[in-house]
């Protein structure tokens, strides 16, 4: 096993110079003397207008307009949502995919709605001057932009206060499906390899745009270039990415490292482990939490992973030097020294009172039953006291009939599953906070957890819609109910917790947003701001990363998917990788060196699925759907050693339009210039 | 990038039951009852004879007859060096492999022996009652057995002395080379993909042995199954596991965890880094240090990803339990306890001893240069001493003669890249102790790493032949040479390393062997021995691991492997996945389906290189070439949630030999019954 190393000096070398390049830059700030030093590239005017107005804003994600006729690229998991509100029994089109053969076949998505960004307007200086807070000058102003223009206009904040913006999006409200892939071979290896690599995955699905009953003609659309990128090539992927928390104080950081992420990861472990053992007890059990699970997953995989990251000592050691820098720069001046001096220390206290009872926060949590009852009293409790006292969502007569309305159709279909989600908390709580802690023998009261759960679920409201409509508009006061009196037992810690949370979360906010302000003055624009789920520009490369005691290889092509799809064979119980059959027809057909997925360095997250990945004629190139494990970090910091953007080859997805899916009028339709 | 999780529930519990089975077991204790009740077979005497009789020990490897006419497989890496011994300039076998196109073209590999274990004599009975130590009684018993039988007879010490055998060996000795393919392909990834899978190496090579100018015939070979193994089969791999440290002690273990190999890592880590520089430098040198370079990747790999499983809590755990048992059961045995019971201590205490002065140790290392003078010195003090009195290998007038000999013949090839050695180790030195350290004092006397070279390499000794010769006839006693007075300055360190090295480990064989022969008398042969590079059968079946992020696929296929190659392109610098020229022309003839490399529960390590992987028939299924890189911890434990064997699948050598080699003549004669 012992290996000759020729040509390790080479790519050692090699791996040092690793292209890599972080930020989710704003369209009226880019770092183009950075760019240009070194891709010889920065867009113009004209360039960042174009992409700008041919890129959408799906709920959740992001597409692209790649026609004249208004059709648009987005992922298969932006779209699956849509995809299964406009199928039924007899017409699966999340399992068995779409094509629309014309036009006349397209089917309307009710409620789907996208938006492409027309203005973005900085109204920093207004705000500052207008009298009230800036959140609600920020949202008048963008009320009245909204009645001047007849465009959606949003309020946005960047740098954490630091700047005010108007943003300004074209709705679209006729959204047709044009075509989708089978789940299959858009998520080929299911959840096992989500955020793995390498990856072969057509996560990709068509939707078009309509304007009167006719194909909307956008100003402008992106053409695909003729292949996708080479290794080392300039991407650059226009977005919409979520959330990021990279300002956060290295003591937020480190709180959750320490404390909350691993007391999430423990409790998510718990009801996850409880779910699979559920469903192992029969097919129906199995279908009914599918899609729980499928939440429970990837949130467990992201707490994981993200936790993994914030251990990195190397990552945890430039935030410190980072925060540091800032503070002495803050300290030197006696304004800013005045204004955030404090805020580092105010910050680390009110996370410091998060984590100490980061045990007893994850030990309140109880799948459904517990929190509907807990909601009945929370109800009563807010109706008691006048209108101007109460909680936020309780003040107006509608906010009040929402909820009553929201109480009255909670179901509970399940009652076996109920169970299990209350007893995978009791026993966490008991795990995380032993027998003797107050709150577990007030959610315990001396029984066992399975005790507790024979007693819960015998309760009337649980069983009987017409018992929960009662207590929904009367309430529950004197009630008996085993799961209202467990409720009211359990009130006072839930009462505390809750204050804790605003409390801390008050803090953070006033204190953050002066952080931010001290950074944006002693940095100004030199920085990105977090995301936002507003449009950025991200540029990078065509790189591998050390992954899984080797290099990734920066692409896959189809006969990496037929060999993923053989190496299991038919023995396997699990059939993650199990083929289309289509796939498995189109087998033949298809040039097995074509390319499919690739990674890049582009900094992404949640938000920026369905982007498109130009080159820097502007040109589709690819379309980013996921980021390898190591970028589950990217919320807090971007790694460059190992955090890469995954996204579907154009090269892939025009040899399945035309050779697996019979869609030959689409590939003419994307490929007419 | 959120994903459905449809069928984790199904998955995660086949994960629960994987079938993992430890153990490198003698062919005269196999666990029968347990293989039986988990694959519903276990082997009888005439299989076991069978495949015992058709399997060949490779110096450092296994190989097997798989042809009635003395055809021998092992694997590629196990060949490597005696290809390369039959090359020359001309004939470069190992970069473009090579094929006999007859018997007449096979060639004579000149010092290659193969050894059949013919018979295996349990003598722990006589060894015990001979006269002098056990060791000294079982190596006469050997010398007996082989002038009784003309067999080579080798003493074996099993259990740590628990068990004394005699193992007698046909050696064969004329042996040529048939087929070997290229190292590109043998190979493919490089040290990049060693001990990593999804893995497409075809590291295999083919040799016949010949007795009197004649095929030799065994008497017992191997057939080929009609197919490889399919997910789930069970696996059986015959060979010659080297070593492994498995009964060592908790404290052992620890040790080398916390001091012993982060010391040897980062001394590894800086000479690696040093070499790069070096290899950097021009092509030339690249060329000069690629063999070291090797070495000290694969080491470096091997050292680390040792240590992360000496990190693995579970794992640890599993140990600490079994020692706590083992120690109670001792204690509760007056005789036992009387023998063994203080060992535990004692070895802990010699390996804090040894822990202690880890640092001191690895700064004590430094290329070539200064070894040489210490040798020069260590020779004139052990000459100062009667006979009697000197160290290991330097009592009679041979070893003396020979060890002048080596140090004539000592060349200093690059003087450049010893300086680089030198100056790793004099910085490593100083990285360790700090500037202070009377060692780093003595090394460095008040200069920098790069003064303290400069002095160095203007030795006489190092650049002038007739110096060396001299110095090593006459000594060096009063010279003046800095070489050798900054080796002389540095021997009172190094005598204390050495005096440290020789008393604990004499502590931790004498106390090893007692907790050894207590081990024995209470669990007797329910465990198997420590692997000796004797013959042992391993049972398991093929099988996926977590990795990655995913689950391993358990099969690659040849569609993987051209994905691989395609998969980098010819932008990226790195070479290493790049293929021979006969696989580029033959992919047009390949099924892309064929089954290549495959993972299996065997439990292996070094010295299983080469073997046979068969089936309940005993008909080969595949060669075991490697394991993945949490199989590195394998020294110590055996993981079975992750330790997986690699091997290459009997498919893609019959179809490499067809369709790519031109090889039919072979594949008939392996194919035929």
């Amino acid at each position: 096993m012992n290996r000759n190393a020729l040509g390790i000096a080479l790519t050692l070398a090699a791996l040092a110079g690793l292209r890599a390049d972080e930020g989710m830059w704003t369209f009226d700030n880019l770092p183009k003397a950075q760019m240009k030093a070194k891709y010889g590239f920065a867009p113009d005017q004209a360039w960042l207008d174009h992409v700008r107005l041919a890129t959408v804003r799906f709920p959740g994600g992001t597409g692209s307009f790649i026609s004249r006729d208004g059709l648009v690229l987005t992922n298969h998991h932006v779209g699956h949502g849509w995809i299964e509100r406009v199928s039924d029994a007899a017409h699966d089109y999340v399992k068995n995919g779409f094509v629309a053969q014309d036009r006349k076949a397209e089917i309307k998505v009710p409620g789907l709605e996208l938006a492409t960004l027309m203005a973005m307007e900085d109204v920093t200086a207004a705000v500052a001057k207008a009298p009230g807070g800036p959140r609600e000058a920020l949202a008048r102003l963008a009320k009245e932009a909204e009645a001047r223009t007849g465009l959606r206009c949003e309020p946005v904040s960047l740098y954490q206060g630091g700047e005010s913006w108007i943003y300004s999006y074209k709705v679209h409200k006729d959204v047709r499906l044009v075509m989708a892939p089978e789940y299959g071979i858009a998520a080929f290896g299911k959840d096992w390899d989500n955020f793995s690599f390498p990856r072969h995955d057509l996560d990709f699905s068509l939707f078009r745009v309509y304007e009167d009953g006719k194909p909307y003609v956008p100003p402008h659309h992106l053409t695909f270039a003729s292949a996708g990128p080479r290794y080392g090539d300039l991407t650059l992927v226009v977005g919409h990415p979520g959330r990021t928390s990279r300002l956060e104080t290295l003591a937020q950081m480190e709180a959750y490292r320490d404390a909350l992420n691993p007391a999430r990861i423990r409790a998510l472990d718990r009801t996850r482990k409880a779910l699979h053992a559920f469903a192992a007890r029969s097919p129906e059990n199995a279908r009914i939490v599918s899609g729980t699970l499928m939440g429970l997953e990837n949130s467990y995989k992201v707490f994981v992973n993200e936790t993994v990251g914030l251990r990195d000592k190397d990552a945890m050691a430039a935030v410190a030097r980072a925060e540091k820098e800032l503070r002495e720069a803050v300290a030197k001046d006696p304004a800013l020294q005045a204004s955030a001096g404090p805020s580092w220390d105010l910050v680390a206290k009110a996370m410091a009172r998060r984590a100490a009872v980061a045990r007893e926060d994850v030990a309140s949590t109880f799948g459904s039953a517990l929190p509907y009852a807990a909601n009945l009293l929370r109800l009563e409790e807010e109706l008691a006291l006048p209108a101007a006292q109460r909680g936020a969502g309780y003040r107006t007569e509608k906010e009040i009939a929402d909820r009553k309305d929201a109480l009255r159709r909670r179901m509970f279909e399940n009652l076996e599953l109920e169970r299990e989600f209350f007893l995978a908390g009791a026993r966490g709580a008991l795990e995380e906070l032993g027998p003797d802690h107050p709150q577990v023998k007030a959610l315990l009261d001396g029984r066992t957890p399975e005790a507790a759960a024979q007693a819960l679920f015998a309760s009337a409201l649980l069983k009987d819609p017409a018992a929960r409509a009662k207590a929904a508009e009367s309430g529950v006061k004197g009630s008996a109910d085993p799961l209202v009196v467990l409720a009211r037992r359990l009130q006072p810690f839930n009462l505390a917790l809750r204050q804790m949370r605003e409390e801390t979360s008050a803090v953070i906010a006033e204190q953050g947003a002066r952080i931010a302000r001290a950074r944006f003055q002693v940095r100004g624009r030199s920085v990105y701001p977090d995301a936002t789920f507003t449009l950025r520009l991200s540029y990078g490369a065509v790189e591998t990363y050390p992954a899984n005691g080797t290099l990734a290889q920066p692409f896959t092509t189809f006969g990496g998917l037929y060999d993923r799809a053989d190496a299991w064979g038919p023995e396997a119980e699990n059939r993650s990788w199990e083929l289309p059959e289509r796939w498995i027809k189109a087998r033949p057909r298809l040039d097995m060196s074509t390319r499919f997925d690739f990674i890049s360095t582009n900094d992404i997250i949640g938000g920026n699925s369905g982007s498109p990945v130009v080159d820097r004629k502007g040109e589709v190139v690819g379309l980013a759907f996921d980021g390898n494990i190591e970028s589950n970090a990217g919320r807090y910091f971007f790694d460059p050693r190992v955090n890469r953007c995954i996204s579907v080859d154009v090269s892939a997805i025009l040899a399945a339009l035309g050779k697996v899916y019979d869609a030959g009028h689409l590939v003419t339709e994307i490929t007419s210039k």
